[in-house]
């Protein structure tokens, strides 16, 4: 079989990316890895995930009035596309988000990576389309549209997220050239890999420009929830009066990743027929059918361990992650702390202060390459993600991306020796 | 939105047929169902999902010398995209059919639906290439391949499957037209939604066809466990010498439907580079790159669910559905026996006799679509599938599908009076 007849996708590099840098960490599984964006593994219990099962199986027979045999074929069998726990995800979202939520405008994936490619494969309707997002972006984004044969044209990234001024910019090139601009695919909160958040008035005037472009925001909030500070800013859904935003939404960070549980809110109304308004459904309806010949339905045991987590909080996944939020804050700190230690009488390296979520960019005077982090694997046990991974290649050659989920303080601090013995060592 | 402005896949029937039929069906809760194609639910329980996880557990801890941290973090977190059970897929392939195949040849997906799409995602490479299926096809199909934006060419099916003369036909009447086949999709053993299946000497000849015009074949096998004769014949991979066959698994016919986990064996090598031979995998590893940008990976609790059931029953899902292949047995039996006690004698009515899997087709001589459903949901509270919808509505206009799978024997009787009584009155 001959590569070069099977899809493009597959001959680009940004699909690689993930598997050439985890084999470069599989082959220093001694090093510490500033380099893994999982959530933090302290807390894992197997028999949580059969007391979740338990909880959501109770939940089906006390509040739904399901018989046993009805339990046990909600779990085993072929279920709703949309799924199973759309209730309550509708109710997470409005104690966790103020999002107000119709359980009909959700649809269950698996895992916000279908999210992604469910919008992109539907709002690609033929070579015309394309689609905005901020450079540097996550590589899943980037994979997803290859896979839809839907282009991604760039945005500009600014100290506090993307560049908006750019996006109108972008916005006006792309309808130059008779392109037809979809959405833009944003990530307010924490964005992977730049770590940064959109400030309100930001957000607001996204929004105001989305409305008078007549686009869509596909809003990415993985790690909105893991916020440092007091004033933990609305996302964009919360903020959306007119139906402008597709909220993606995951549980591999705050539930079980290995559930591989995620969502869309599609509340957008579809039109057909001769445009008298009437007929048509939600935009969650057309991501349905096309889930429906994708995966047929997001497995319901995965659904229900997520849904017994959501019970066992009262439906709050920020009371579900109290612990974690709690681990992350204090790694970060302990991140920035040790960076300014230890690093901080050189004004020739600088790297950003994010409130919250998972990242650090870390930006250095020299080229640090995938060859750099082979180096720094082999010589200094330290492992961390080169930024141009993110930039499809074409920039962020000398940034470092240094994710704090996964790692303990003793972990964190020989990490940092090794880091800044790494980053001393290559400037002198 | 408008519509329009939307894949054209959201424009096409096919993608709604299943939507339409579940509509119909649930308007009428009462009613005997020949047309549900889910496995029976007799013996589901919830404790054996429980038990089957920590059958997989103790499996990780005892087999592959895990901790209970390392159990844990298998269960809850990401893992890799190939999955982590091809090794026992692996091994129930080799003791259930024969089969050898590499674990590294296989990729476990979000239910067969997933891997069908990876499979077709991969192969379409530009506009000229086609996909070749037998028409009437499972719907599934039909649907993954707009998603992959593959046309589908359709070849005759006979009284034991495909027609491979007429597959000679349309390979030669694409390839006249300057279309490159890339595969022919094939269900050999129990087809949705005809039920035949193709006798040995079509079988070697099929692969045959595939070496010497240079296709693959794509070979479903949802149904081949459930045979009801002494002699089963061989799949299509087990016979493959030459890497032709790409074989698509189901575990949720032989599983537990609600841990969507399925799987692709594709050892096909991928050739990358000036054609020298060298570098390259397997078309696996083309697959789980595709793979980690739609799913990211199949959760590792519903793998764990399956690994549970196959490690608890020696790896054989022959010996797990020893009771669920009795019923199904004799519910096809007693569906064809019923046919012919009530309708043996009328000659301008007809059916197949399928030796296993779930379907049988009912041939009558008038207009059998969606009204006429409609009509016998509502007066005689019985449902079928008409087979139009397997044949993109351009044929099987006068043919019924019922399916044996997840009725009584009370039940059947009673369906089948209804489904007389039906044909009989429409007759007068």
């Amino acid at each position: 079989m001959d590569a070069t007849t099977l899809h493009t996708s597959l001959g680009d590099a940004s699909m690689e990316s993930m598997n050439l840098l985890n084999e470069i960490a599989g082959r220093y599984p001694e090093a510490i890895s500033f380099a893994a964006g999982r959530p933090f593994e302290g807390f894992y219990e197997v028999d949580q995930v059969h007391e979740y099962l338990r909880v959501f199986c109770d939940h089906l027979r006390t509040e739904r009035g399901m018989t046993d045999a009805q339990v046990a074929r909600t779990l085993y069998q072929y279920g709703d596309t949309k799924g199973i726990i759309t209730d309550l995800i509708a109710r997470s979202l409005a104690v966790d988000e103020g999002i107000e939520a119709a359980p009909a405008s959700v649809v269950v994936t698996v895992g916000c990576q279908e999210a992604m490619f469910l919008v992109l494969r539907a709002l690609r309707a033929d070579d015309r389309d394309v689609l905005l997002a901020p450079s540097p972006t996550y590589v899943g984004l980037t994979g997803a549209a290859l896979l839809a044969d839907l282009p991604v044209r760039t945005v500009c990234t600014g100290g506090t997220g993307i560049d908006l001024d750019d996006l109108l910019v972008q916005l006006r090139a792309a309808r130059a050239e008779g392109k037809r601009v979809r959405a833009c695919y944003v990530t307010p909160d924490f964005a992977n890999p730049v770590g940064v958040s959109m400030e309100m008035p930001d957000r607001r005037r996204l929004l105001d420009i989305a409305e008078s472009e007549d686009i869509l925001l596909l809003e990415d909030n993985a790690y909105g929830l893991f916020h440092s500070g007091p004033d933990r800013p609305a996302t964009l859904k919360a903020l959306d009066r007119r139906q402008r935003v597709v909220y993606l939404g995951s549980f591999a960070k705050t539930g079980v990743p290995g559930a591989r549980v995620g969502y869309a809110v599609a509340d957008q109304r579809v039109i057909r027929g001769a445009g008298d308004g009437t007929g048509g459904g939600l935009f969650a309806d057309e991501l349905s059918k096309i889930k429906s010949m994708l995966t047929v339905n997001t497995s319901p045991i995965g659904q229900a361990v997520i849904g017994g987590k959501l019970l066992s909080n009262g439906c709050s996944m920020i009371a579900a992650n109290q612990r974690e939020a709690a681990v992350y804050r204090d790694n970060l700190n302990q991140v920035l702390h040790g960076l300014a230690k230890r690093l901080g009488d050189r004004p020739e390296i600088s790297w950003n202060a994010p409130t919250g979520g998972f990242f650090v960019v870390v930006t250095v005077p020299f080229t640090a390459d995938d060859e750099f982090l082979e180096h720094a694997a082999d010589r200094y046990g330290v492992l961390f993600t080169p930024m141009h991974h993110f930039y499809g290649s074409t920039a962020g050659f000398r940034q470092l991306r240094l994710s704090i989920s996964t790692l303990t303080p003793d972990r964190i601090e020989e990490g940092l020796d090794r880091l800044a013995e790494l980053i001393l060592q290559r400037l002198r």
